[in-house]
Parts: structure tokens; sequence; C-alpha cells
């Protein structure tokens, strides 16, 4: 009964904490929980954020952790086109910090859910040596998008920029301090909730949201969807940094943005007569980009192609 | 528009946190958040658990901290007797920690979820240096017990023994192994699921499950219900081993069990008419006893009794 998942230590743990679990587990390895009440789903989804593996506190202040822990979470949200109803955030920080610390966190939290139209209606306090936030994210939906929906013929689509996330990161871990749209592209993410919605309300059959990168996530639907996918790398539209970023690491920049992960923009199957002119209406109303940048096919896996010759790469995980 | 909560470190953050958050939040400080939806109530909760905080590796094992945590989120759904839909489990053990500890903390989750008939629907991993398990439970109700519903005249009612979990940690704390019921009333808590939804349905107006002590937790009751409470100490149910423990301690066993945490006992006011013969008819479908500890007037706050004399103890809080 595991779940279709793709390789690596973290997945090792999923597929263990599912056997042992049994009948006791429902839906696990999902973006989402999703739960029938009534006429439509809950979709539910937690997300821990903590210093040193997810963040260092020299590169971000309280309320960035915030903001980011909760638009992290918030993206699993958007990635099946649910509604927000709450946000329950629990603060683990170390013993005898200032009250201002918990505030700033919460503030940040706080900011991310308003943005989307939700309040923060619950967590949980407690001390520990690193920062840590765990952020729980409730909404509804009547018609959920699952990883599981897209079929052989479809086009796989991306909304905004890839590999920004990485970019700014790759700046901060290597000692320098970016800044603008580079620093902002890894510490402010923006979870793409009304974008989900309105590509659930127009065809997406499959949608996953980008955290542990492009490569990764799109093996996640093609196992769910029991599909081939094919990227071809060169259509993935760069984010900001990643040319200079990719430049200085010696690799190739398409590369690098599809081995990012936490750019926390949504990868969906659309069906083969979603149009340009339909495109187009989501980036204006969204003012976002929507880029086109494979196929689905029969068969299984992924392959990802650049000047038409396949290539391989490597996800990202927080346990190599 | 802090909340009524009472004194103490945690409530200082979390009215620093509510008076930061504002508008953007909703109902902070309550056993859990109560959103409408349809014709009735999504109760939502989350529970910080850490290694060193909450509890020691060397007094539990994995499976064990994963039953407690599970089991101390739960218990904020008993005490507003909603019956459990779902789970969902951050875990974050140290680097490099093996496969089997991860699913032996969520194997204790599953079980603590089976037992009141839930299912585990989600989660999180990571790494963190302390072993941390963050619960979030949701559960359902079309009519929820809030804290705020005691009314002058009502009896303060109590389920099960007390002061059995302080007694299981003083002996822990001071090196001792305890056994049997001493060491499972810290170890092995069981969330009053069952009991809460009896009690909601048979006129209790006010409930609170008692995670920060009788004495605390009273506290909150009477703040959020407007009423002056007075516990007659001597009719405290005690817990196993809190004889021998205050005893070794030099302290009176009442205000031993009053000043204790993590019972897990459920508190409530209950109108005058509620008799002797419906407490026993829940004690024989619950198999636990429920005993009327104190009275509710009108006017504000806790007053303690032993002998008919006032008396005067701290609550329980993890910052102090």
């Amino acid at each position: 009964v595991s779940p279709a998942l793709g390789n690596g230590p973290e997945f090792d743990r999923i597929r263990a904490i599912i056997e042992t679990l049994g009948e006791r587990a429902s839906g696990l390895g999902d973006d989402c929980a999703l739960v029938p009440l009534g006429n439509e789903y809950l979709a539910i989804s937690t997300d821990l954020s903590i210093e040193n593996v997810h963040f260092k506190r020299a590169w971000l202040d309280p309320q960035e952790i915030g903001w980011r822990a909760a638009a992290g979470a918030l993206s699993d949200l958007a990635a099946v086109g649910a509604e927000p109803i709450g946000v329950l955030a629990s603060l683990a920080l170390p013993v005898h910090s200032p009250v201002p610390d918990f505030a700033a966190v919460m503030d940040g939290i706080g900011a991310a859910a308003a943005a989307v139209g939700a309040k923060v209606i619950g967590g949980d306090l407690a001390s520990s040596p690193n920062w840590t936030v765990d952020v729980t994210v409730i909404g509804r939906s009547q018609h959920p998008v699952r990883r599981s929906g897209a079929q052989a013929g479809d086009g796989l689509w991306v909304t905004g920029y890839l590999g920004g996330a990485r970019a700014g990161l790759s700046a901060f871990t290597s000692g320098q301090s970016p800044a603008g749209a580079v620093r902002d592209s890894f510490v402010h993410p923006v979870p793409r909730m009304a974008a989900g919605r309105w590509l659930a309300q127009h065809g997406a059959r499959a949608m996953i949201d980008l955290s542990d990168g492009l490569a990764g996530d799109a093996r996640h639907l093609a196992a769910a969807s029991e599909v081939a996918i094919v990227i071809e790398m060169e259509r993935i539209p760069l984010g900001p940094g990643v040319q200079d970023s990719a430049l200085a690491m010696g690799e190739d920049p398409f590369t690098f943005a599809a081995r990012g992960g936490e750019d926390y923009e949504l990868l969906l199957a659309l069906a083969p007569g979603f149009s340009s002119d339909q495109a187009t209406e989501f980036e204006q109303a969204m003012n976002l980009p929507l880029t086109r940048i494979g196929t689905l096919s029969p068969g299984r896996g992924l392959t990802l192609t650049l000047a038409g010759r396949p290539i391989s790469l490597g996800g990202f995980n927080h346990f190599t």
C-alpha cells in the first residue's frame, strides 16, 4: 500500500511509516490530506520549518521565518485548488527567548495568512534549541485537484519562474548577502492560492506544488498519475539570479532550476485542448506566467531533455 | 482583545501574539480552534512535544513518545466534546536517525488515533537536534462545549484521578524507574474522548482538559466564564502514587495533585440539577470516576480550600 512516491531517504521514511501504520493511516504521501465532509472536502497539511535545516537565523529575521514557514504550508492548499479556512502555528524557540521574537514569527505567519484571506486560529508554544515552526493549514474544496488525475496527451505546465529560491539559497550558503528579487525568491515565497483555484476551475487534471524541486515533484506526479513525463528543459522559465548562480557553479541554468527546491510554484497537467488564449487569460488575471514545459505520454517515469538529449539529475531533500 | 487567560510567562507570550496579530487571528487561547462549517463546527488543535522540555528519551521509548504526544492533542478535542476526524504528525529527529525510530513514533501516534477511532491523515518529516513531535488533531461537533459557558451555581466536576502524571514525572526526575500505574499516568495518558462527548450531551456548560494542572486550568475556566470558582481540595480524587510522592516531597497530597500538569482529565461545569444518579450512569458507561470537587459562584477568580481554609499554589508551565 505504499503510495506512488519518488526515491530518496525522506521517501524511505514515509514508506516505512505507511507500512507501520497500515489501516490506521489514510492518504499519506500527498501534499494535503483530503477528508470528505458534507458535500465537500477538507484539505489539511502540515509543514515543519527548522533552523539549520530549512533556514539559518543569519539569513532571515523572525518575521521572515514566520512568513516562509506559513507560505510553504499554504502552498500545499494551493496545489489542490482549495480555499483556505485557517492556519495553526506551533513555535518552539530557545529557552529565555524574548516575547517579541515569538510575536515577530507569528506576525510573519499572520501576514502570509492574511495575504490569502485566512486567519491564524490556533497554535502551541514551547522551547527548543533550534528555532522550530510547524504550520498546519486547513482549507476546503468541492473538487480538489490531486496528483493522480493526469492523462497521456496532457500538457505539463508550470506557474511563475523556477530556480530563484535555489539562487537565493546558494548566495546565502556561499556567504554572500543576496538582495532584491534573488533574496525574495528564497525568503518571501508566495503561495499560489488564487492561481491554484483558477487552474482547478479551468481544467487542471493533476497538480503539485514545487517544494522538492521540479525534477522530484514531476516524478511524484508521473508516479501518482501512472504516466510518463517528458520535460523540455529549455522551456523552464528561469527565476531571478538563476543564470548567474548557475554560471558561478558551472551548472547549466535549466538543470540548476530543475534541481532547486522550495520555489512553491505549481506544476500541473492540462488537457491538450487548453489554449494559449486561456494561458493568456490566466496570466492577465493572476499577473503570473503560465508556461508549458513538457508533455505526458503513456508509460512511466520522468525524462528530462536538453537540446533534444535526455539528461539525468537528482532532487532535493532535507536528509542528504 | 486579550482572551481570559491566567498568569505566567507562557500566557504573556500568547497575549503578545494575540496583540500582534490583531484582526489576523481568531479564537486564540482556547483548547481548540472552533470554525463554523455548514451546520457544525470544525475543532482543531495542535500540540508540541519536545525532548528535554516535555519528556526525556531515557523515560519513554519512541512508541510511547508518539502515544503521549498524540494523546495530549486528542485531549483538546475531548475537552470540547468533538468527534475526531483525523490526526497529522510532524516529526523531527536527529540527523541520521534510523528509519525504525520514525516508524515507532508514528506507531504510537497511530495507536492513540486508532484508540479513539481516528486515522493518521498527514504529516511532515525533518531533522532536529532534539526529538520533536507536533500533533495536529481535527474533529467535528454540532454543539462544542467551550470554556466560557459556566454559570454561578453550577457544580465543578472532574473525571478520573489527578496528580498521577506528576507522581510519575517526579519519580523520573528523581532518578527512579517508576513502573505500573505510576509510570502509565505520565507515559500513557488516555484522552477522554468518549467521556467528553457524553458530558457534552448531558449538560456540560463549560469544559477544559487538565494540561496545565487543576489550579491553572480552573483559573482559565473561571476567567473565560466570568465566575468565581471554589475548589475543596479534599474532594480531589488522587491518582496512583500521589500519596507517596507528596509525602516524599513534604507536600500535602491534594496540593501536589492540584499543581500537577498533564493528567489530561476533563474539568467541567454542570448545572446544579446534574444528579448523583447521572454521575453514576456516567461512571458505569465510561468506567471512569466523575467527582464533584467544587462550586461556581458570582465573582471572579479561583479559591482553593483545604480543611475549610483558603490556600495558595502555582500552576505548571514549560518556561519556568
